[in-house]
């Protein structure tokens, strides 16, 4: 991946923007060289992890606590495809006493929008219990404090998802991370792939909401429930929720349109 | 990924070296922050394809061909950790009517060789067919033509892996790649993830020898068998065979010590 990384930093409160430029590799791909969501995700929280680690004085791990994704809106204009070079952008956008509200953008090179993301981080502590955010471990990105907490959109779960047969996944070595549970890219995966090879390789993701609820550990099987929705011809809305052992651990809602 | 790129160009008959600095990213690596060995094949493979890229004047593909992995004889010294930036190296060594021998060293900033790496690869035209390797194809490596093919070492595979419970992995959707089949890289995860999560934790890959047989495809079902011999005091080796309806698709050995 080719990097020009840039570090704009204004002296007003307006929130540093941090720049990346990745030429996404093959591997990161589906058959059709398209992006993979999880593999998107990662690049993008590569990213945000560069931000930190060049803005901070403090960092939150010094601290005893770690940054956990709560939720993820996004909007995809266009999936980049592998070989291809997009240019990632990310600044913290505001915070509240619980939530650190985080966008990312991908532009293309001729600086074509293709995603937008909206990104909900928060802290937890060494019993892996929410904690207010201290100043010090975001003051660095230059991003206002709110009061108010922001009022995210929510996948909309269809009741009688519980009736429909999951797809099993068992968790894997390869997917736990360091912080010793589930990365949350696996669970991109485990709800794309409960959709048909067939729908997956005829429609193209246009946006997407995911709200991770619960930790997935070690040693559990995941059961991966998904209802599709026909909206209007040709588009779809696709309705996820994850569970283990009857205990809701993630929902999301995912938008489709037929390919060209 | 950082990238210091470099072609060295001998005009006698030396492989042209290639060269690539990597920074190796988090979402590549375990729980205790080591490369996954199929995200370290991944990285390789891609670091190869820049090279074809650059050197070539013709393409395999431009001919109807695709260079497909026949094996790959690994030596571990060190797994590289995620956020160390690591120098990738690779060269073609010599190919044969129907084999071409690529290297693949990875070193650490201190220029300690950590991982080496043999590689077979091989080429099929469009009735997925191994076909012989076309001159025009692999000359622009500058590595020597031999008349003789090589004697790879084989993995050893014991008679009663057959009557073991196999781990059961089915095919997603994202495991399958621009070939419409399954990614190498998916094996690894396959063969590795059967070992019990306890044995992986604790122990480190020192080498491995895989040989791919046979694709596997969309929509199957894989078994993936395991035996693990104890060899001296914290040494094992593990044997591997991966089998769909009872066909043989890959097989393999890794060794491994107790981590300290």
């Amino acid at each position: 991946m080719n990097i020009a990384k840039q570090i704009r930093k204004d002296f007003s409160m307006q929130p540093y923007i941090y720049e990346k430029e990745v030429r996404i590799p093959y591997y990161l791909g589906d058959r059709y060289s398209r992006t993979n969501l999880s593999d998107l995700m990662n690049l993008l929280i590569e990213v945000s992890g560069e931000q930190t680690h060049h803005l901070l004085t403090k960092d939150a791990e010094e601290m005893g606590l770690r940054w956990i994704i709560i939720q993820y809106d996004l909007k995809i204009h266009k999936m980049p495809a592998v070989n291809e070079t997009v240019i990632i952008r990310t600044f913290s956008e505001e915070y509240n006493r619980l939530f650190s509200y985080r966008k990312f953008e991908v532009y293309d090179q001729a600086d074509t929008l293709l995603v937008e993301v909206t990104s909900v981080f928060s802290l937890i502590n060494e019993e892996r219990k929410l904690t207010r955010i201290p100043k010090e471990v975001v003051e660095g990105f230059n991003a206002p404090e709110k009061r108010r907490i922001r009022r995210m959109p929510k996948p909309d779960i269809p009741k009688d998802i519980q009736e429909t047969t999951p797809e099993e996944y068992k968790v894997r070595y390869f997917d736990i991370d360091t912080n010793f549970h589930v990365n949350n890219s696996a669970y991109f995966d485990w709800m794309l792939d409960a959709l048909e090879d067939e729908f997956l390789s005829t429609h193209e993701l246009t946006a997407g909401n995911i709200i991770f609820e619960k930790e997935v550990r070690i040693g559990e099987k995941v059961n991966s429930h998904v209802v599709l929705e026909n909206k209007e011809e040709d588009q779809y809305i696709s309705h996820h929720q994850i569970q283990v052992e009857g205990i809701v651990k993630c929902v999301a809602d995912f938008e489709w349109k037929k390919m060209k």
